[in-house]
């Protein structure tokens, strides 16, 4: 693939479509589906775009009609028999036929809910919102947050010259080989590619998995992304995502306005519907929705007894580690046979460029002895490109772009995690009562904003 | 252009011949035709191959059938319509018209000779000799060592995966642009590019001088090959090489086996019969076939008061220039108006690489108040790889290869040098004949082996 060459040839083209098939999603998507489609097939989900970096007007970068184009495109993307088969007929966490037929004939006749597209009052950013039932709505999240953070690339690259953009990558895959040569310098690590939703593009992405599983080995154990899996024939990576609590804890705040009970245990009945489904390797916890350690005070014993573990995704890792550690040690299990997913923000040292994230490395070095640790490396694996354009170090630095869920049934959302900058309602009074059902105790500050 | 999916394609062609065009040469070859046909046209001069970096064995690496048929496919070019309509239409140094009708036609009918290809006694090195009209049988040299120098790559490069020859070229780029960029930061700096005979590949020289044309910007004055400066529309830099004093002195010594007298001064005559022929900015000379100190000593006045400048090219630079701006002075000369043509082994330091030669840098921070220094930048602009493939920092490392004056009507030639690692002759009787004559003085010692 001639990196250069296909980014010229934009400037060219009328549209390259973005996103071309509906597998181009994380895993999990499929995973969460199933227990959707199970239990709240009919709940309307609104989901919201939101970029966090909101110096960058995206409004301004990219033209509007053209996102337009590229997302009507995804619209009018169907579920393939090509991918159905692979849905039904591959083995995932080593069991066959985890998707059934039912299943299988959904996925056959969905369809993507229809979008809203304008732009905010200060013409900086875009308003982008989706609604419509929950497993069909939900996939809209990955291809809206890829589409935009390329085509910004994209933009960004129309302003470079030929030779500037072969620099860019030729600098950029240099970065990303030196990284590599890192993770393999540890070969304790293992690393999943988690950078969908943030990938500088599709060809991009590929080429990094490419090299991940050429140079790492048995360190590389899959990939979160459905297509790529297929195509390279590697694992397809991922359990569940922030999502599930989000409308669990809005559906029980509709249900019960008054008391706050249901809510707080909204957290837990998604691990119980989970478990139900699913079990094995598929039992990792995310257990920051609404903060960690209010998670872990009021957890069934089940979460620490029969769950492989948890995947922290918003509290500084080193702190998370300490309490999950403490957490095993209260429950009597030995925390070196649990599994620690880390997943928030990583990123691998390269000499001559700064780190951008929490260094996989230092994590590994730091909690290697204590609990069995797995990665998954996201934007900085498929999108760092700081430092590589010629003059331009900053320029196509990555973005925190999100597509939330915004509402369900016309009630508004909430998260709150472990870092309040990624905490996010479109209700004010909402967040109120949930920091009062779930407490503000073990969120740390605003230091750890980042992508 | 994809270098990688390139390099790759190797491994499934028959023959991707390497000299596509009688053009792709140094442009000096056409200058010192002209004076050739004019003066010594049936001088019978037979060239040899010789790897001065006898660690590696060529004819183990290289099939020697795989070179015959490259060689063959040279063999058979002629100089194009277009060929000649750009050597009779173009401007060099100023000059249009440069090359008259009679010139033109001699090229429109000539033929390369043919070539005797063996491997030596010891299995290790190919004999690549030629012989003919010096006119003619004087193309083969860069046609022969770029072509033995990119097969040697292209073995090497049939040990690698298409990743590593992908991160191998994204290196390499890398590598280049950060030379580029500290030459920048020396805005007084101007270069040439001279790397074709010992280039890694065409299309990758092609890609090193559009890098220097749009990174460099006005410090970039030209290359030595005449294809890009066609190709490209830039100058054609270079003027004459030491196969002129040797054939002169070769055919001196013929004609005079008792006195060394006649030896000695056809250093001069070669500079006496070049600017007969030429003027202005061509009046470069080349000090150091016979050792520069005695050169100097010698040479009558106009080398001093009419001739621009000299190219010192084997001598260490910072000697080299002390005793041209010494010489200068003693003839009542502003060293400041004079030119130095820095040309031998060049590079231009990047952190966390070694540097391979002598600093460009450092050499124009050191004399740029004293000559007008311009430098010839050549195997380190168009063949670095040295730690650009994984694990292998040294495989592309590159050889110093030559095709040198072996004899003429034959009569052994010599050259000596002010490098002692760079004499050469197939007799040693004939060089201790050029040593009693010419001498033995300013000669340094064999600490600067090198490309």
């Amino acid at each position: 693939m001639d990196f250069a060459k296909r980014a010229v040839d934009h400037l060219h083209y009328d549209i390259d479509p973005i996103i071309r098939n509906r597998l181009d999603n994380d895993f999990y998507k499929l995973l969460m589906r199933k227990m959707i489609l199970n239990r709240h097939p009919k709940a309307q989900v609104r989901f919201a775009l939101k970029n966090r970096t909101s110096d960058i007007p995206l409004a301004r970068i990219i033209p509007i009609e053209a996102l337009r184009e590229q997302l009507d495109h995804v619209k009018q993307l169907r579920y393939e028999p090509q991918d159905i088969h692979w849905i039904g007929g591959n083995t995932f966490y080593g069991k066959t036929g985890m998707f059934d037929r039912d299943f299988l004939n959904h996925l056959k006749i969905s369809r993507l809910p229809d979008y809203e597209l304008s732009i905010d009052k200060s013409g900086d950013q875009f308003i982008f919102e989706t609604e419509g039932d929950w497993p069909d709505t939900m996939d809209w999240e990955d291809y809206v947050l890829a589409t935009v953070n390329e085509m910004r690339n994209r933009e960004v690259m129309r302003g470079l010259s030929p030779l500037e953009i072969d620099v860019m990558y030729a600098r950029a895959k240099s970065k990303f080989v030196a990284k590599l040569e890192e993770i393999r310098r540890h070969p304790g690590i293992r690393v999943s590619e988690f950078g969908t939703r943030r990938r500088h593009s599709h060809p991009w992405q590929r080429w990094v998995i490419e090299a991940m599983m050429e140079m790492l080995g048995d360190q590389m154990v899959g990939t979160s992304n459905s297509f790529f899996a297929r195509e390279l024939g590697i694992e397809a990576k991922g359990t569940n995502a922030h999502e599930l609590p989000m409308v669990y804890a809005a559906l029980a705040a509709a249900r019960h306005p008054i008391t706050d009970g249901a809510l707080r245990h909204s957290q837990y009945d998604v691990l119980s519907d989970w478990r139900h489904d699913y079990d094995g390797n598929l039992l990792m916890a995310l257990p920051d929705t609404y903060g960690t350690t209010q998670f872990l005070e009021n957890a069934p014993p089940e979460i620490a007894m029969i769950w492989k573990g948890f995947r922290p995704d918003s509290k500084d890792p080193y702190e998370a580690t300490d309490e999950l550690v403490a957490y095993w040690k209260r429950h009597a299990q030995d925390p070196k046979k649990k599994i620690v997913l880390y997943s928030d923000g990583l990123d691998v040292p390269v000499p001559g460029y700064e780190l951008n994230g929490e260094s996989m490395i230092a994590i590994h070095e730091a909690v290697k002895d204590r609990v069995t640790d797995t990665y998954g490396w996201g934007t900085m694996a498929t999108n760092d490109f700081i430092g590589c354009i010629p003059g331009l170090p900053d320029a196509l630095k990555p973005i925190s772009l999100v597509c939330k869920v915004h509402s369900v049934n016309g009630h508004p959302a909430v998260k709150l995690s472990d870092n309040p900058a990624k905490a996010a309602s479109p209700s004010k009074q909402e967040i109120e009562r949930y920091l009062r059902a779930f407490g503000a105790e073990g969120i740390g500050d605003e230091r750890r904003t980042r992508v």
